[in-house]
């Protein structure tokens, strides 16, 4: 049977948020009923709601950083069963047969994989997200969430610990590297998290120096603004891996210049605007620029298990349904340490 | 005792070529005296000459693709003795002791590397490269031309052979893979042929098929022009690796989107202006742009060897010194085939 569940949605572009109810799919076979406990806000979800990435869906129930515990299978799942603690993230689907769904990287599936709100499924339905009470998804996109996370400080790694779990061990961050994490937002903060669990060397670079305190708690040996012009000379050609997580135009040959010969700058996030760089920054000292979206299904699973491993949350600030719009203008405004979650029992309360 | 030989050079910057001679230093302990017979002409003997890349050191005695045979060893120099065939690429010394030169990547030194011509040595005097008759190299950057190989078509590969050798090994180019490489021209016409020996598909991409026939006999698959707009729909996300060995400015998204998920664009030919690029580009698909220079010692002998195995040398045209600066011209107007070669016994005839 299909369960109404309560949810908050946008209903048109830029509108608040408000209480709804909607409808989730009859269980089929491979599926499983989640009964979410807490969602995190990205930022992306705002810029969905805002329509900054183009046309999007509405009404839209954002979120795809979920977390909570599974109500009821599907006659053919074997990996779930009933009170097992699940996560949701970016996807919620995908074709499953080509050569990159069958090699765990599902956000590259060349049917284009289902995203997990403001998408629509291949049996032509919306997908609604997880600032709702439930959510129905295929088993193969639902991931365990290890004992030793609580369910609130593991939302937000659904998307933000894998999108910087995946490039940080893709371009090995470990021992005896040096990382630099830029911005130290919901990213960052995950970044700098999970780059000092592998046993890398994490300086934070961020356009001040008041999160210094956090960013150093939080696992950072170094912090420098790059409001200061002396963070470039002073770190000239000291790092392996530059972990971009800010949305800004950053002026590339000014951070290239920070990587030893043979090292890479990766962005994460992403400015509208197109970037600038000169060849001779890449090729003197065989550098690299290189992005990184989310990771698949495997990886995602083996993240958590990392975070659990090293006691690994998000630092979070809890919030009701009804906070949701003043969080959303926080958001904008860089103003949250480091995530908010709502806590989904509050929604049509 | 020093040796007086014959060179050509230009006395200024932009002035034409010219026959003089020139003192080679005695040889020193670990110094190897060259007879060299064949110097290729690269293009940026060109731009060094022009002072396109700032200001340089006259007169100037280009040439860094440089073969001969051994004809005198210092008492130290056990690797090379009288008669070995050898060559000398774009450095001819480098501190020896940090990291990267004990890493064999002696382009990065951290002192900076010796430069073949145009340099200034460690003992404060300026180097002159292989328009020459005799060169005196430390035996370190010396390298052997195996057997199988011409010395006249030898020539090149220590710079256009090592230039787009290590980019090809590093991005993974091998069976399974497709391979662009943008550009044939000197770089390029090598690249193909290097790409083709390790086992990869190999398509040129380049601004007309005015040398499709050519490309096609060098080993490639697939020949298409970039100013076909649909050379970018009919062959979007077909390529692991893109080769760029041209210096224009392209038009890097458009690059990208030619590249499957996880593939990588590498410069090693660089444009003086700047590159513009999107952030998505890279991010969706976890791709990257990268850059590559030359290469170390061990690997630019490494390339000489497979070179070798596979009965692999540049296509050359020779030329006498006095056809240098009607080569210069063509080499400007990309109207060779595809590398000049000087017979350097014909300097100073």
């Amino acid at each position: 049977m299909s369960t109404i569940t309560h949810a908050i949605a946008a209903q048109s572009p830029g509108a608040p948020l408000a209480p709804t109810t909607i409808e989730r799919r009859d269980l089929r076979s491979n599926d499983v009923l989640i009964d979410i406990k807490f969602a995190g806000i990205c930022h992306s979800d705002i810029h969905q709601v805002e329509e900054d990435w183009g046309s999007a869906i509405f009404p839209m129930v954002p979120g795809h950083e979920i977390a909570g515990v599974v109500a009821a299978v599907g006659d053919g799942v074997t990996k779930y069963q009933v009170g097992d603690r699940v996560g949701v993230g970016c996807m919620v689907d995908s074709c499953g047969e080509c050569e990159h769904c069958r090699a765990g990287t599902e956000q590259f599936c060349v049917e284009g994989n289902v995203q997990t709100y403001n998408g629509v499924g291949f049996d032509g339905e919306n997908t609604y997200g997880g600032y709702s009470q439930h959510v129905v998804v295929q088993a193969n996109f639902v991931c365990g969430i290890p004992e030793g996370i609580e369910l609130d400080v593991a939302a937000p790694l659904l998307c933000a610990g894998i999108t910087t779990y995946s490039p940080l061990k893709q371009w090995g961050a470990g021992p005896g590297k040096k990382v630099a994490v830029v911005g130290l937002g919901g990213l960052g903060h995950m970044a700098v998290k999970i780059a000092n669990a592998m046993g890398a060397e994490v300086t934070v670079l961020s356009q001040s120096l008041k999160k210094q305190a956090d960013g150093l708690e939080l696992g950072a040996v170094d912090y420098f603004a790059t409001s200061d012009e002396t963070t470039f000379t002073d770190n000239r050609g000291r790092f392996d891996l530059i972990l971009n997580t800010v949305s800004a135009q950053l002026p590339v040959d000014a951070y290239l210049s920070l990587l030893r010969p043979g090292g890479a700058m990766v962005n994460v996030g992403a400015p509208g605007e197109p970037l600038s760089y000169s060849a001779f920054s890449l090729i003197a000292g065989n550098k690299t620029l290189a992005g990184s979206m989310i990771g698949g299904l495997p990886e995602t699973q083996e993240m958590l298990n990392f975070c659990a491993e090293h006691g690994i949350g998000a630092e979070i600030e809890t919030i009701s349904a009804d906070q949701v719009n003043t969080a959303y203008e926080r958001v904008t405004n860089s103003d949250v340490r480091y995530r908010f979650v709502i806590d989904t029992a509050t929604i049509g309360a």
